[in-house]
C-alpha cells in the first residue's frame, strides 16, 4: 500500500523549536511505573520522540528541550534522536522548574535571538499544526497560540486553558475563565519578546507560561490560530493516553485514496495488526519486505494447483494485502516515512502481482494443458501491471492524478487480491483471475476513454 | 517514443502578439511559383502558421496580423488557425504597407494600449527565444529586442540589421553599422511608446520598423536580450528556405534521453520519414497507432516459429521502433504536442512490447512445448514493463528523472527492440527475448540498488 510517502518538507525559513520537558508529571506517572513522563510510549515512540519528529516533520532543524525534574533519564533518547536525525539537540537544564513552566521557556532566552516554535513534551499533535502557524500571514510581528474551537470535544476541559477571542485577537486567557471561545493547544510560534512577558510575570510572582501569555494578551502581541479539525491531546493521565492512542490509529485511515476492500476490510485489520508492530523494531521497510514474501508464498501454493493449498494460497494472498497496508501505517506512526519505501513498496507489489497470476496460471495448467491458459495468464498479469502504469504515467504528464472513478477504484490491488482470494475459497482461482485481468485491462481503455473529450480543450 | 508532451504553458500575463506579413516578399517569390511569401510551405505548415503557433506556444491567445500587399489570400489560413486554437485573429490591413513595415507595426496602435510581442511572418523562431523576451526582468519600462551574438553564424549577414551593444544596451542599430556585436532577430518585446518612436521616424520620411527603433535607442528606450544557442532564420530566399528545412529537422534530434539505438540509427531515419509524413494529414495520434499496428504485425509474424516469418517479424518490429520516433517529431514540427499524445504513445508501447514477448515465446513454444518456455517468456514481458514502470514511479516519488546511467540507457525500448531484430536474423529470437527480458530485471534491481546509499540522507 504506497501512502507512506508524506515528504518531509525543509523549508529555508526553518525555524528552532523549544519543547518544554521540565515538568514532573506525577498525574501520569501514578499509571506509569516511575517513568519520567516524556519517556511514556506510545504506539512506539517515547513523548520525547514525538514531540521531537513531529517538529522535525515540518522542517525544524535545531531542538532545545528543557529539563527540569528529570534530566540524566533524558539522554540516551536524545543520543537516540541526533543520530537518527542527524542532528544535534541541545538540552538545557532548568533549575527553577518547580516555578512554573515560563521559567523553563525562559530558560532558552540565551540561546534565541528570533522566532521559534514552543511546544509542550506531553502534548500529541498533528505536525499540520505547526504549518499553521508557520504559514500564517501576521507571524512576523507577533506571536501565535494555536487554539481549538472544538471546546465540546476536549478531552479534559476543566484542565485546560481557554481563551476568548475578537477575530483572531486574544482578549484573555485563563484556566477559569468563562465564557470562552476557544482552548489553548499549547504550541506556540513565539518571538523573543515572549521572554520579557515572562519575565515580567515571574517578577509578579507568577512563574508559569499562562502568565506570560496573559501579559502578551494585555500588550495585544499575541493572536490565535485555529486548527480546525486537526488533532491534539494533552496527555497527562492514563486515560488521556490511551485516548491519544487511539487518535493515532484513527488517523492511520485517512489516506482517501484506498479502495473498497482496502477501505473496508483490510485497514481495520491492518490497523490492529500495526498497533502490534508499533512496538517491534521492525521498520516499514521490512514489512514491505514481509508483504512481498506473503505474497510469494502464496504465488508459490497457488501453483500446486490443489484445492487445499489453493485455500491457503487465497489465505496468504489476502493478508499480504493487509500487511501491505501496515508498512505505510508505521511510517506514519513512528515518523519513518520516505520517497524510497514508497517506491520500493510500490515495484514490489508488481513483482508480488506477476508472482501470483504466473502460480495460479501454473496451477490451472497441470490439470488443463493448454496454451491458451499461458495466454490467459500473461493477459491478466499484463492488465494488472497496466492498469497501475497507465495511472502512473497520466500523473507524470498531467502533473496531477488520474481523475478515476468507481472505475479505477474497482481496479485496485485490494479488490484485485480480494478476488483472488475469493477465487481461491470457492476453488477457482484461474477464473478469477480471468476475470479480474479482463477488467483490469476495462479499467485501461476506460482511463483514456474518460479523458478524450477533454483532450481537445486542454493539451 | 514519448517525447512529443512539450506542453503548451499558458502564463496569466500572457501578451498580445502581432504579426508583420504586409510586404510583398519578392526576393522568395521567384523561387515560388507566385505564392504569398507568409503562405510558403515549411515542412506542412506555412510560415504565416508557424508564426502564430509559436506565439500560441508561449501562450500567446490574442493575435493581430498586419496585412498588405496581400491580403484576401490569408484569409483561409486564418480561418483554418482560429477553428485549430479556438481563438479569433484579427486581421488589420496597412495600405500604407509600400512605405516599410513600421507603418505595418503602426497599424495595430489603434488596438494595443499595454505591451506585445512583435513578430516578423518571414521570421523561423524557436518559441523559447519569446519566453526569453517575457522573462526578461526589466520588461516593464523597456521595450526589448532579441538579438544574436553568433555574428559568425548569420546566413545572409549583408541583408541582416546589425546593433552595437554595451551591456543590454542598445547604442546604435542599423543594416550598414560597423562594427557591430549582434544582429537583431526581428522578435520584439514592445512598448507602447513604439508607436510614437515609429510616427516620429515615419513623419522625418523612413517608415522602416528600424528607423522607429533607432529612435528608441536615442531616448534609451530599448534593450537587448541575447538569444543564446536558441535557432532563428529570416526566410527570404530559395537558400534560406531550404536552410529553415534543415534547421527544422536538426532541432528534431534534439531530445536528450534517446537511448543508444534511437541516437544513432533510429533518429536518422524517422527523421527522414518524419520529413515526408509532415506533408501528409496525419496527426501524430495516428502516427503512434501505425507504429502500434506494424509492431502487432511483427508479433504475429514471430508467433508463425518460422524462419522467413521471424526475419520479416524482426523487421517489422524495427521498422515500429524507428516509426515509433515520429509522432513525437510530427508533433513538435506541426505543433501538435499533447499530453494525451505523449500518455498514449507511452502505454501502447507497453502493449506492443507484451505483444512482441507473447508473439516470440508462442513461435518457440510450437516446437518446444515446455511450461518453461512460457515463465521466460514472462520474465522478460515483466521486466519490459517493470523497468519502465521503475523509473516512471520514481520520478512520481522524487519529482524528478531517475538519475540513470548507462545500464538505463542500455535498458530502453529501442535497444530492446533492436536486440529482438538481430535475435530475428539469426533465427534466435527467443533467446535474445530471455536475453532482454532477464537484463531489464537487472535494469530494475540497479534502479533501486544506485539509490540505495542515497536513503538515509535524503528521505
Amino acid at each position: 500500500m504506497n501512502d507512506n510517502a508524506k515528504s518531509h518538507s525543509k523549508p529555508d525559513d526553518a525555524l528552532p523549536a523549544v519543547i518544554l520537558a521540565a515538568g514532573e508529571g506525577n498525574r501520569l506517572q501514578k499509571g506509569n511505573h516511575g517513568i519520567p513522563k516524556p519517556l511514556t510510549t506510545l504506539l512506539g515512540l517515547t513523548l520525547l520522540e514525538r514531540a521531537v519528529l513531529s517538529c522535525h516533520q515540518v522542517g525544524v532543524q535545531e531542538f532545545y528541550v528543557v529539563t527540569g525534574c528529570y534530566e540524566k533519564e533524558f539522554i540516551p533518547q536524545i543520543k537516540k534522536l541526533e543520530r537518527r536525525l542527524g542532528i544535534s539537540i541541545q538540552v538545557v537544564h532548568n533549575p527553577n522548574w518547580r516555578e512554573g513552566n515560563g521559567t523553563s521557556a525562559l530558560a532558552v532566552s540565551p540561546y534565541l535571538t528570533g522566532p521559534f516554535l514552543l511546544v509542550m513534551c506531553d502534548d500529541l499533535f498533528d505536525p499540520d499544526i505547526l504549518r499553521c502557524l508557520m504559514d500564517a500571514k501576521d507571524r512576523a510581528n507577533v506571536c501565535l497560540l494555536a487554539v481549538d474551537r472544538r471546546t465540546d470535544r476536549i478531552f479534559d476541559l476543566k484542565e485546560a486553558t481557554k481563551v476568548r477571542l475578537n477575530g483572531q485577537a486574544i482578549t484573555a486567557i485563563g484556566k477559569g475563565l468563562t465564557p470562552f471561545d476557544a482552548v489553548d493547544t499549547g504550541l506556540f510560534l513565539c518571538q523573543p519578546f515572549m521572554f520579557q512577558a515572562l519575565e515580567k510575570a515571574r517578577f509578579d510572582g507568577d512563574g508559569s507560561l499562562s502568565a506570560g501569555v496573559g501579559r502578551l494578551v494585555g500588550d495585544n502581541k499575541i493572536r490565535a490560530v485555529e486548527i480546525g479539525n486537526r488533532i491534539w491531546l494533552d496527555v497527562d493521565t492514563p486515560e488521556s493516553l490511551s485516548l491519544a492512542k487511539s487518535y493515532l490509529l484513527a488517523e492511520l485511515s485517512k489516506p482517501s485514496d484506498d479502495g473498497y476492500v482496502s477501505r473496508y476490510i483490510n485497514r481495520p485489520l491492518s490497523r490492529r495488526v500495526s498497533m502490534l508492530l508499533a512496538h517491534t523494531p521492525l521498520t516499514p521497510n521490512a514489512i514491505t519486505f514481509l508483504s512481498f514474501l506473503l505474497c510469494l508464498s502464496g504465488a508459490f501454493l497457488f501453483s500446486l494447483g490443489e484445492y487445499i493449498w489453493t485455500l491457503l494460497a487465497g489465505l496468504l494472498t489476502q493478508l499480504s494485502s493487509v500487511v501491505d497496508g501496515c508498512d505505510g501505517e508505521i511510517a506514519r506512526l513512528k515518523f519513518r516515512s520516505s520517497r524510497f519505501g514508497a517506491w520500493l513498496d510500490t515495484v514490489l507489489d508488481r513483482y508480488a502481482d506477476v508472482a501470483v497470476a504466473v502460480g495460479i496460471s501454473y496451477g490451472y495448467w497441470l490439470t488443463h494443458p493448454h496454451p491458451l491458459v499461458w495466454l490467459a495468464g500473461v493477459m491478466a498479469l499484463t492488465g494488472f501491471l497496466l492498469s497501475s502504469y497507465t495511472k502512473k504515467e497520466y500523473a507524470l504528464r498531467y502533473q496531477h492524478k488520474h481523475p478515476g472513478g468507481v472505475l479505477n477504484l474497482l481496479g485496485k490491488r485490494d479488490v484485485r487480491l480480494f478476488a483472488l482470494f475469493v477465487g481461491a475459497l470457492l476453488n477457482r482461482p484461474f477464473e478469477a483471475l480471468v476475470l479480474v485481468g479482463f477488467f483490469s485491462h476495462i479499467v485501461v481503455a476506460w482511463s483514456f476513454l474518460s479523458i478524450f473529450p477533454q483532450r481537445w480543450h486542454k493539451t
